[in-house]
């Protein structure tokens, strides 16, 4: 039922689909996550990938093996310790059920900071526009979130979308290991809403050296940026925005 | 660093806090959740209500105990198949961990459906700018939500912020349950962005009848909110609004 100005009708509406998908590993269920479905094998790897339970190598196969449950078989078996492990970390924050900030930090495979090159503002200030137009459901529901990995030159090599905005960025993360692309070098991953440190630190678990955001980042997230060596720009809206780490990869000479 | 249309200046920004909260009930450690510092002991307190750890009445006392470490005390203890059931449930979403939807649904201790009373439009209309000037951070760092609690006439009982939206939500919840408040009927939950079943549901578990978003509601919610017979509305900006469940609560009379 829409209300406008006392103007009342009823009419069809469409929403973002959010239900539950159950991770496994090797028939072992690690995680529950609520999720708009589409890429779950996606989703699940790369769950997997950016909470620190596989290898990039690790994934042997992976299955929708019923309605919302993904089983990834792996190339070894995860120990009980780590399989506890997962079981705690939550599907919505990276952090959940770990005891510090440094149990996440330690397991970074890559470091982003030897990954140098350069970044053009003006291909950086493209992304936004880039990603919505890409975002094809976006318009319909104003329900769900993006994340858009792309290349140094603002080409989209992948677009996943999602009600929870971590999980658009472990179907990216899982894209990239499915096609052998990790870790992800010279990209610029850009999402539609805030940085949090549990993006930053599953962008970081890919190899990914700069994220962009439309809205703020969280003094977490410029923390671990800083620390890693990362890019990340805020406020990202038309041709402005706020670089609060990793200024060193943008090429900005001003043009006067 | 901002940058706009090759202008570049260094200038100090406020950035919204993002830090690890452990929280433990009877001094074992039960969950860690991102969370901005602030009624640290409303939003333990709240997870374990809206988690459905804890009764309304279950709560002796709780403590900052540590730094991000809060510790509640309880009038009963945990069992050991509950307190295992909190380490599943992650901080950032109501239900990972569980196996199922339904796992959720029945630990609800109100029935909202018989929460019966009406909201003015106009009420309704006026709480995102009541939330919005209550809100002295958001203009400042731009990257907290808000959760407010209002009475049927509009009065604001309680505004809480947080990086988190289920954050801010369980700390309102908190306050609740500290101030003998539970069930809140007759209330309206004001949220800054968008409804997921999440919010929903521990909206439910504090026995809130209404809730209303400035953005989309996910499948999920509404099918909760259905359910339960709680009145859920979304898009709630300017003078217009849209109505997804429980409607009869609304005086919705054309003014024609």
């Amino acid at each position: 039922m829409r209300v406008d100005d006392a103007h009342i009708v009823e009419r069809p509406d469409t929403l973002a689909v959010e239900e539950p998908l159950e991770i496994r590993a090797d028939g072992r269920s690690l995680a529950v996550t609520m999720r708009t479905p589409g890429h779950d094998v996606d989703l699940a790897i790369g769950f997997l990938l950016t909470e620190g339970l596989v290898a990039p190598d690790g994934v042997h196969s992976a299955i929708n093996c019923a309605d919302n449950v993904v089983d990834v078989s792996l190339t070894e078996p995860l120990s009980d310790d780590v399989a506890a492990r997962g079981f705690y970390v939550s599907s919505s924050c990276g952090i959940c059920g770990k005891a510090s900030i440094d149990a996440v930090t330690t397991v970074q495979r890559w470091r982003v900071a030897d990954d140098v090159f350069t970044i053009d503002p003006d291909v950086l200030i493209s992304l936004p526009d880039q990603l919505r137009e890409a975002q094809k459901t976006f318009d319909r529901t104003g329900g769900l979130h993006a994340a858009g990995l792309f290349t140094r030159d603002g080409k989209l090599q992948c677009i996943r979308e999602d009600v929870g905005r971590h999980n658009a960025v472990d179907k990216v993360a899982g894209w990239a290991l499915t096609n052998s692309r990790l870790p992800l070098r010279e990209t610029i991953l850009q999402v539609s809403g805030r940085a949090s440190f549990e993006l930053v630190q599953k962008a970081l678990m890919a190899g990914i050296p700069a994220m962009a955001a439309v809205s703020a980042p969280s003094s977490l997230a410029v923390e671990m940026a800083t620390g890693a060596g990362m890019t990340l720009v805020g406020f990202l809206r038309g041709t402005s925005f706020n670089v609060y780490a990793g200024a060193g990869r943008l090429d900005l000479k001003p043009s006067t």
